[in-house]
């Protein structure tokens, strides 16, 4: 079987790095096309991040030799999507929210799916925000955002802020089995490359916490919202339920995001080793398509007291997994447990690679 | 005014040190009696700690000189008692729990009184758990105990665990103004100078998160019920509020504990702009006595929306201030905010202090 | 006596924070004038700062309420001078090296001492580099500098980069008791703060080193050579030893750069006790004329085999003493040691009021 | 091909940990017993190490359900050697130099072979140093190591300190191209993980360098001569040459020491470019055998200024391959240049492995 040909756009910055870094070995999808702004286009992509690359694994070969284009410039993405070398991209955009929003809109028009990082359409009504474990039925709503806005085969389709990944598929996995989560009060303590490069100043880490991060915690609120949301009249709409109130702060991790949670159920309280069961036997559909990059336990419970911890358990099952350790009862709410998820694998690019793995199973690239 | 000769027990330990450094220049009690181990025993202070010192401050030389005793020895500091060498004691013990009590008691029952910062004595029922902004009048209960317990001059005080001491008095200062916290979920995220020398490994700290503390919940959340407690019947009966729930973390911070609360009041419930007046308008009994140690402001609110930040704010205030920053409205409680204390002087040391000078005052010590 | 009035540029910067915060209770200056770029012109200097300030200390109240003025108006600080607001300038400009050397001289030209923390005049043959232990008799340059210039009582005076400053004293201190370094090979373990703010990431300091540092190389083993050298002629000669190798890296720690230095003697070579003595008896005109940011002792040699460490050692005497330990034999040359000096102090802001005092003492400032 | 069956001593230790993890899938050994102390001893290796593991890889399944023998009991070995369960051993035990030496000679003594990461043997006149790209043919000395002890088919084996690792094969491929170092002068940044678990306090290494590590710089210096020696008379001579002298540090990364390196060649010099060739195109035996964890290729040169550093570089080529930057003049000798090594994995249970294979090939194992 032939890879698919698939560009990235903002092909340098931290999650561009990582998208190229993952898509290495992919057996589907292959890199062929690399944006980034004006600055990095017309160089060999291997020059333009020279001195830039801030993974430990380096970057294929052929995708070193590839001329990086300026992302704004759509039309070369149509032409190389016309010779067949870019059938879809994965967007990992650094602009501000209107620029994104307009620019994604623009490949999308040209006929060029678009699986985004960003977080400009997280609220647009008619774009899905994909967990491929938890709301992959939100694709349907594809065809209504084509119809709507009058494109053929381009779409938006979006992935969630990397704070709230680690207690997603654990809450989703409750409620399907009859525990829905009320309430839920929950602190991160958020690793520095989630900031991108230069990002977060050493001053601020050596010996330090940030107890804020800009606009993360309202993100941290309500993306759960239409995440867990219905698709209904063409739009999708956000549940009520649970009320979040997050804390977030950035502590001095390189990658893996940490989230100490204290969660209140409905009526239907499950018991402890109840819930133990139902995370480490949820699996969902990624699970059962083995899609590539679906880890295959997507929950890992561990029973040691002091775990989980970034260093040690960001890793797990390709970096993909969420990693969760002592659950136990709250004094205030039911439970409380730390989670743990990588943010720039799991919380970004391949969590956008697993979402494009979910989309080529259902038809919509190709 | 004659100094009041003091003696600290495990003075070569990383609390002991810390009372030794700030004793240094204290207008109203001098170092002159130190005991620690017996590998410790006989050697003269400076020898006993040689590369063992952990602050940048070092200490008085006077000190330097004393030569240290062996704490199991309660006859060498009841002979310093009686020639004037050792008024009262302040207990940095790191034994066991139960060889604490035992000892701590000795040294009560040979007529000198004890100052502690171990936990072994904070539930025996007479022993009042001391923040001196918070419950002073939980000295009353000292001549209880020294007559239930048949001692004439020694008794035991305690303070609490430094990790609660960034909201203890945020909390006080509330139900002060009529507003009584119900229910409290914190995470805290704490220094590593809490674990004391050698303490957290490295290995855990570099790029890394661990997201527990032996026993550290259980004291966050036991603690202040005690505190708040009323002197009852010749014991301290807790209060039944406020329900807590901690989430206890250590962070890569060499001092100050930094907690994320969100509070729920009972039926009143005051404004934002009015708790920031409440706290920042606190004052108590240390600061109407303007004793040595104590905050002019215990208090202190920052405006800024990134902090309180652990390197920049522990040492507001000679290092016993408590720094709070970032309240507003909780999405499922009343309020949230961040607060920080500095735990080795606030939070251990200078709080052992803080207590002491207020002992003094009410005439306990002399 | 009435207080010296003295102005900052370049105030908002971390090093004219650390001016600020140093010049707080400076018993013969009083900052009365703030100048920082044009954004921060017209604002007071508390709101200038407000959410950029890097240090725990605070700044003075007064200076909160200085109103900063653009510091490329050179005719405002002259106005200030003539209006007895600003008799001299500590320059902590963060410009390019051509419109800080331009500046400067400008400022200068309008009769306003400068003495400076910029490294752009630091190879001008006539303005001298100096350290206050090491080469006070360079102030000898300043009749000729200003006559050569044509300026009346402005001068330019700059001080080393900081990265030096740790092994330039211990140095001179042996080639005044007859000991010449003839070749010394060194590699610095460099604090962040010396980058500035936001300066380096912390993507390159968690879990990691930099081994380069732009430019720093160079100076470390260039600036050494004027600095011992001798005025003639009207310029300042540089000396023809040590000759020196320097490795520069970058490390995660705050502030105190760390110095190991491998070194090599002329014909005459001390005996190692001796070296330790020549050093612990230093005393240079600082101490002698007992100025008031002048360490008491400026090298002080620790025995325990692990020192100097920066947290530990970094304040000592205020932070102006270069602490030293670990003197033994070198395998390959004579001796070697490490040395280690709190780089934004006597590297930089306390090191220039340090050369103030001096100068002022010389009488070049009133 | 059936496996050959291995044992590892001090299995439950941190370098025992990287020897399970790193022969999880190895295409020649299978590890089918582990030996600790006696506190392990009995247990399942999975349950020894829980709650110590430090890795991020876990360790393969069957070697979990291994139960732990007592190390000190060499008849448990010899019994596992002559059922075929071990072949020779992994030695990472962590007891004192004597108890290792006398027990690695008895576990040779009853006819297995031992692979050793401790510095016990380092200096016995009759045991091989072994790099496998430096200096192979020191196996050589094996037979008359065996007939000199009496024994028959075991034998001892070492590898030389981690902090020497990262510039013996460049060392090593200068002198095959004629090029032999005279003198050095090298100043090491290390990782905590060389220290063991817990090891190095984290009080030590947040905002922090410690410039001693106790006996570094001594292995550092000497274990160069000894594996640049040459088998003569049935012992190995000490090589003359280089002299070196080492300044050790530990810096706050977790693993990779960087070591930054001054060199002074004898009477023949190559030039810059040169160097870089004769390090890029540098194989050894490893290379030519194709032996399963040799780096591809054991020297990498990056170009970039700013590196090696360890976080980004120490994975090259398996965590095998040492990454070298930065090589330039030096003002003092001749080159000086930045060199990295994974400590535990190319310097620890990497490079025990990699000695391993070559002894596999030339007929010491089986």
């Amino acid at each position: 079987m032939a890879k698919i040909p698939v560009g990235v756009l903002g092909a340098t910055g931290m999650v561009g790095q990582h998208y190229i870094a993952l898509l290495n070995d992919h057996p589907w999808f292959e890199v062929r096309y690399a944006a980034a702004s004006q600055r990095s286009a017309g160089k060999k992509y291997r020059d333009a991040v020279a001195g830039r690359w801030q993974l430990a694994k380096t970057c294929a070969p052929h995708v070193g030799e590839i001329t990086v284009e300026d992302a704004n410039d759509v039309g070369r993405a149509a032409a190389a999507f016309k010779r067949g070398d870019c059938s879809f991209v994965f967007s990992a955009l650094e602009m501000s929210k209107d620029a994104t929003k307009t620019l994604e809109e623009a490949y999308a028009a040209a006929g060029i799916p678009v699986i985004s990082n960003a977080s400009a359409h997280r609220w647009t009504p008619d774009v899905p925000v994909l967990i491929a474990e938890v709301n992959p039925h939100h694709t349907d709503i594809i065809p209504l955002q084509q119809k709507a806005r009058g494109w053929d085969m381009g779409f938006i389709v979006v992935k969630p802020n990397c704070s709230i990944q680690s207690y997603m598929s654990p809450l989703h996995a409750l409620a399907k089995a009859g525990y829905q989560a009320e309430r839920l009060i929950v602190t991160t303590m958020q690793a520095v490359s989630g900031a991108g490069y230069p990002g977060v100043p050493s001053l601020d880490m050596i010996d330090n916490v940030v107890p804020y991060i800009g606009g993360e915690e309202e993100k941290s609120e309500m993306e759960p919202l239409k995440i867990f949301g219905a698709v209904e009249n063409g739009i999708i709409q956000n549940a009520a339920l649970p009320k979040i109130s997050a804390h977030c702060n950035r502590v001095s991790v390189v990658d893996g995001h940490t989230a100490c949670v204290s969660l209140e159920f409905g009526a239907n309280k499950p018991r402890i080793d109840e819930i133990k069961k139902i995370w480490s036997d949820f699996r969902a559909i990624p699970q059962e398509l083995d899609l590539p990059t679906a880890p295959a336990r997507p929950i890992i419970y561990k029973e040691e007291n002091d775990r989980p911890q970034p260093r040690k358990d960001r890793d797990a099952d390709k970096a993909m997994a969420v990693v969760i350790g002592r659950l136990r009862p709250c004094n205030v709410f039911d439970i409380r447990f730390t989670a743990l998820s990588h943010n720039t694998v799991r919380g970004a690019a391949g969590g956008g690679i697993l979402n494009a793995e979910l989309l080529r199973h259902k038809g919509y690239l190709q």
